[in-house]
């Protein structure tokens, strides 16, 4: 769940590769397909990008470093939950940019099954990086984990509610509706 | 987080199997290694295991098994969290049985970054499962999703907490506690 953000050559390729791996299937597709479809050599292709797998996970960092950036921004008084929904509206503002391009990519990703697991094990990262940080504002172990893991939870619930609807549906929105929910489903 | 409940030839292949990977590490065992540490040929190895990786992941179907056989005994009157609350509880009675085992077990899949995102696929089938069953059951999709995914990360922190806690504890104990804190956490 990783939204277009790239810029100028290494946007281009990401857009060839996308359709590419729509169009053909991940499987088929090779590095020198995207950077034909781009307009561009291969070795330009690799000064932006490991290999066709990272093309689809490319800003996972930018991501992580904007969820993080805004759960430190919140007062540590504020609780851990307040903390990991300021991430949350964050990662929507990344995420949520670009609603044809997410729904493609989850349909390529859906595909294959090796795919799935770095997207689950991006997520996995990213909520061990969140209850890191709430740890070190002080939040027990316990907590921190549970509030970190619930926040991706959320994240993953909304995200695939959102690449289902509406395009002009907001994905902060989402997010903020299935995060209230949470405690009420959860209540015994 | 699978427990120890192999018996006979499969049972004693598995606690071989651990101490060697806990011994000289997960790669630099073989199956003839384990065959030979539990006094039985590699075709009896094979006969119970795909491979020396599915040694550690063996039990997975009758744990989720248990854990929806559990979903599905509760009225669906109950709500979603109630049935992901008595599955929680089936799982404890597989998963708690043996500290050390599961100890063990935690720290060689915790020094393998493969082993690990085996284990995170193997919860987020689980997840998935009990989402499943609780749409069967006519829970909306966005709260089943929910219910059957913080029940997934309520079983993984108290897991952790058991593991590097007493070996006294109890598992199922400490699941209803972090199943009761989640809606704290949770609430904004």
């Amino acid at each position: 769940m990783v939204a277009r953000w790239q810029e100028g050559a290494a946007g281009r390729l990401q857009e060839a590769a996308l359709r590419l791996y729509a169009e053909r299937g991940y499987e088929q597709t090779t590095v020198a397909d995207i950077a034909s479809e781009a307009g561009v050599t291969a070795r330009t292709f690799f000064r932006h990008y490991a290999d066709k797998r990272e093309v689809l996970f490319a800003g996972s960092e930018r991501l992580r470093d904007g969820m993080l950036e805004a759960l430190d921004a919140v007062p540590p008084a504020a609780g851990p939950m307040a903390a990991v929904a300021a991430a949350l509206d964050a990662s929507a503002v990344l995420l949520g940019r670009d609603h044809a391009h997410s729904r493609t990519r989850g349909a390529v990703i859906s595909a294959n099954a090796e795919l799935m697991e770095r997207e689950l094990i991006k997520m996995a990262t990213l909520a061990a990086a969140m209850a890191d940080e709430l740890r070190k504002r002080g939040v027990p172990a316990g907590d921190a984990s549970l509030a970190a893991e619930a926040g991706a939870v959320v994240l993953r619930v909304a995200f695939e509610q959102w690449l289902n609807g509406p395009p002009e549906a907001s994905l902060r929105d989402l997010m903020r509706a299935t995060m209230a929910r949470l405690p009420q489903v959860a209540a015994p």
